[in-house]
């Protein structure tokens, strides 16, 4: 099933799932009787009965669905409780054209995954603006990428688990200001500046993606294909990425793991095409759905 | 004033103020009317007629003190509630030191702060232990540090105004796997295991400490002097850090941000003192206090 966070107009954000059977067509979760403040209350605690009902066909047919493109679709994770994890260079095509765009930034050993956080004290969604920090940033980029959302606390988890512990899916763009990001030496301030984690447009629950995801990841400015690529190419799997990470870490319900960008951002073309006050920067990922955001 | 979270003996974790003039007596300060039910949220709420309340001398005149002594101390911010931003090699010997062990990692251009992140969904109290992941971690480290807890949320302060954003300060050992920290290019997964952010054993509130703080700061492994200097040394003082990272980030009341180590750490003796099971490591601040924790 989908899950949005949305808002109808109140000022009030709440979860919705998108009707089986209807797309297009949402109902508030707290119709189906299910108690959860947000998605992080709903990761950490929804049931399976509970999951069962609300992706129920026939739950269509009671109550006063919604119009998907008559609320207000914000990011599913509007406030993420931590910092989210990133992936570095995970595809060959985007290491190559990473390390190509500065060498001593990015020449890195693909042997061993980079993991680096990204500070996101609130996420964007659809259609708000990427801010463009004149002052302060040269070099914005983009990055698709697709991130997996943890659904229970784990630690010590083998490869062979690490599907289990997935809730679900969805699409970020991981913006980036190259500046920052390689003259502080460490990448974090440089990925971490307000309104700098677009997420969205909802939480496709791991049920209806089979494991390992292959699917078709995308990225257009204005309408110029830029990234297309497959989820399929990662370097590091997600079961690599969570064995390895909760090895040390627990990962707690709720995580956010971005699993890195193909080729195809700004800094990979020659010369760079960096983004730029009203450009368009729409990431798309197959069976998830459509992240559309301009630059201010 | 030195407040503390503390436990008496019932599990549950209680904010706690220093009585002014009698060193080593506390009293949980809802003694004193104030409702907040944690650390951050005393940070984020406290007034300063509550301040002027709970540091008055003839405080300690009423109620029932308890022996800092006879309770257990723990993480002054047991629970973060986001990750802590860290600065790099921000001492210049620790800086030498740090490319002397592994040029590749560590030799950055220090005209720029460092900044990177650690995950700590929970820190650490004095007398917790550190665990030392046998399977893991080849190489564990300490790094006695001074941590500054921001008190107001800010976003595009200047340098003069960085110090009015401050709450106050506390010890923090930003624990360090060097092999995880160098393989994987980024820092930020050697730096974020489980139980890997031993703080306190209190924060001193930012009035008691002439701004910018220059105190005495060192570490010991089983009483051996290891690191020993002066936080005036910082090569990006605090308020630089503050007003850079503002201009781009919203620095929430909360925010705890670790400003470097010295020199005198494990991987800057050669052959490196690296710590290992049954070490017990000391950071101490002036003003501040005492950190202790043995290596499990």
């Amino acid at each position: 099933m989908k899950l949005y966070t949305f808002d109808n107009g109140d000022g009030v954000k709440r979860v919705g799932v998108e009707l089986s059977g209807f797309p297009g067509l949402i109902r508030d979760v707290r119709d189906f009787g299910l108690p959860y403040r947000d998605m992080t209350d709903l990761i950490r605690h929804i049931t399976p009965l509970e999951k069962e009902r609300i992706s129920d066909p026939e739950a269509a047919l009671d109550g006063r669905p919604l119009r998907l493109s008559s609320v207000r679709v914000c990011s599913p994770i509007p406030h993420p409780e931590q910092d989210i994890i990133c992936l570095g260079v995970n595809y060959a095509a985007h290491a190559d054209e990473s390390a190509q765009f500065d060498r001593k930034a990015f020449l890195l050993d693909r042997k061993k995954a980079t993991y680096f956080s990204k500070r996101a004290y609130q996420t964007s969604g659809p259609d708000d603006l990427i801010p463009s920090y004149p002052e302060l940033v040269t070099s914005l980029d983009y990055e698709a990428e697709l991130a997996v959302i943890i659904g229970r606390d784990c630690k010590n988890v083998c490869e062979r688990d690490a599907a289990a512990c997935i809730f679900g899916y969805t699409v970020l763009n991981d913006v980036s200001a190259r500046n920052l990001q390689t003259e502080h030496n460490q990448w974090y301030f440089g990925k971490s500046l307000d309104g700098f984690t677009p997420m969205g447009p909802c939480i496709v629950t791991e049920d209806e993606i089979p494991y390992p995801p292959a699917l078709s990841i995308s990225s257009t400015v204005n309408g110029e294909l830029r990234q297309n690529s497959n989820t399929n190419y990662l370097l590091h799997s997600i079961s690599e990425i969570i064995a390895e990470l909760s090895q040390g870490m627990t990962l707690l319900a709720g995580t956010i793991i971005a699993t890195g960008t193909p080729a195809g951002v700004g800094m990979g073309f020659d010369p760079p095409k960096f983004l730029k006050s009203g450009d368009v920067v729409t990431c798309e990922i197959e069976k998830i759905g459509r992240l559309t955001n301009m630059v201010k």
